[in-house]
């Protein structure tokens, strides 16, 4: 008798929302991978200086060169921010997962994360030029900050099941919470 | 006895009108999607300069250089630009929730939208670099632009209901255009 | 009796081929319409240089830049471009509503636009700088080469039906060959 | 009596957890098609330079620059590197096919790859600046290591068919590491 809420039997307007309502999240999540993935793919721009050596190098230079101090905190940083914005994105989609409406508040909230997520560039391009303490530490706000911006947009989307399906137990949205905690 | 557009008791024909009429939207969408994405995460090459001292910076020349009036100017660029085009962003996937069909003139009141977007990173460098009144207007002029085109998309969408669900009344039709006349 | 080909009552493996068959269409259209979407966004990169004046502009001296015939050149030479990429996806949107498989020639053969698309940034920028008729006619040149290679791909989906829906009427085939012809 | 796993008959708790797997299978597959479609296009920067002559060319000295050693070699690279990339995702689109789920160490080695995606452009900058044997070794090197990614993915999806629809057959297994092995 209860049928499940995606099936024909459902009534011509309650179909026409739930349209509307996947039309909306595939939207929204749309547009966050897109972002997710070009931030990623951006930080190459970081390393095409170093391609470039003035005259062909013999092989020995060209080894030195890809064991160079810079070349290689450049790609060390590029290879840390791509592993850090991929796990962000981790934790994005497994909050999604749970998240079946968005409103407006959660837009701002998720568009807040998507401007840190492409701003990333910035701390990874200082981290590359300088190793110290104070950029390394620049650099770990900046994670710190997109930690308690998902913290947030799990906290507003779970409060009362505000967006959640109804059917989401209390441990679940509890577990979530602690592992974008350990995430960090 | 009336079934849903959707169901499977329709004819193969109307199925197969059906699952063109999904492909051209979500194209359509996907397209405009990316774009936005795209124009929001460029902007942070404005911002790449800056990420260059010369030599490593001591904490305090560090601290000076992220709150220095050039780096705030760009900075706030940057966020400002961000959440214009997410906003942008938004209104569209509003307007979008109720269009259903798409013809070859809304394609290109489409694309205008959508080079005008991807023109943001003109105006924010210009904005980063120089605060008078004469460059704000000019920014304030684009998204005025944005607006003006966002405005006539939905009015040409929703004249005689030509490309929106049969079923939409008029009152959501006039709410959406005050939304986006408020937006701006 | 004759049960359209998407309905539950096919067979599991009538199922399954289905929905590989429309997992490789989606991502097939998506990898283009992000190339597409790409590519066009890019194209602003051409227009950043002329965000920088040196010293802060009077009005005057602003809008005499905005009307002095380098920097609208290459605002033209952006529109221009954006256009044309825009419609180049409308034909292949208009394409792919028809061809409902892929295989590994197609594969190339869009392969092999989607360079061209992306290409399109150069020709562009030569355009900016260069107005004169070797130019327009390198620029022209692309865009012939860009109605060939969609020419081409039609003429290969549609040869025997090799890749369209088995119903589709060769008079929707004929027209829409004139349609990629009128385009160039 | 043997329902097809997406039928409607479904209880809603099966029906909700196939909804789950396909987002997640949708965004990784989304998120991937992004890097590469962007890692792509963004080949096309490097080529970028080679748009300023200083004073405008004449026919001759724009028809000698376009068979210049350096312009062609820039050329080849990018030609090149589009078609690998182009390659790699449809190797990519192969296994994905046949993946129906994702788990974290799955979605650890697909990160990386597309990690290597997005480092292409550089070994592409390198290849079109110096062709000597030295650089042609290390960008063989970078596509050898995409080819191991691949390697490692297939295995680890495909060992005790844990990622794999149940019904595959070994021998479709087999082939497909048969063609990454080609493909390189």
């Amino acid at each position: 008798m209860k049928s499940p809420p995606t099936t024909d039997q459902s009534s011509p307007a309650q179909q026409e929302e739930e349209e509307e309502r996947q039309y909306e999240m595939s939207r929204f999540i749309g547009l966050s991978d897109d972002v997710f993935a070009f931030a990623m793919t951006l930080l190459v721009v970081n390393l095409l200086p170093y391609a470039d050596f003035g005259a062909a190098p013999s092989p020995a230079q060209f080894f030195q060169h890809l064991i160079s101090p810079a070349f290689l905190d450049h790609l060390l940083s590029f290879v840390l921010s791509v592993f850090i914005i991929g796990h962000v994105w981790y934790t994005h989609h497994v909050l999604f997962r749970y998240i079946i409406k968005c409103d407006l508040r959660l837009f701002r909230l998720n568009l807040t994360l998507l401007l840190c997520v492409a701003f990333m560039p910035f701390p990874t391009d200082l981290l590359s030029r300088y190793g110290d303490a104070i950029i390394a530490a620049f650099y770990a706000g900046i994670l710190a900050l997109l930690n308690v911006l998902m913290q947030l947009l799990w906290w507003y989307a779970s409060a009362h099941h505000r967006l959640l399906r109804p059917t989401l137990e209390q441990n679940v949205i509890t577990s979530i919470h602690v592992r974008i905690q350990r995430a960090s």
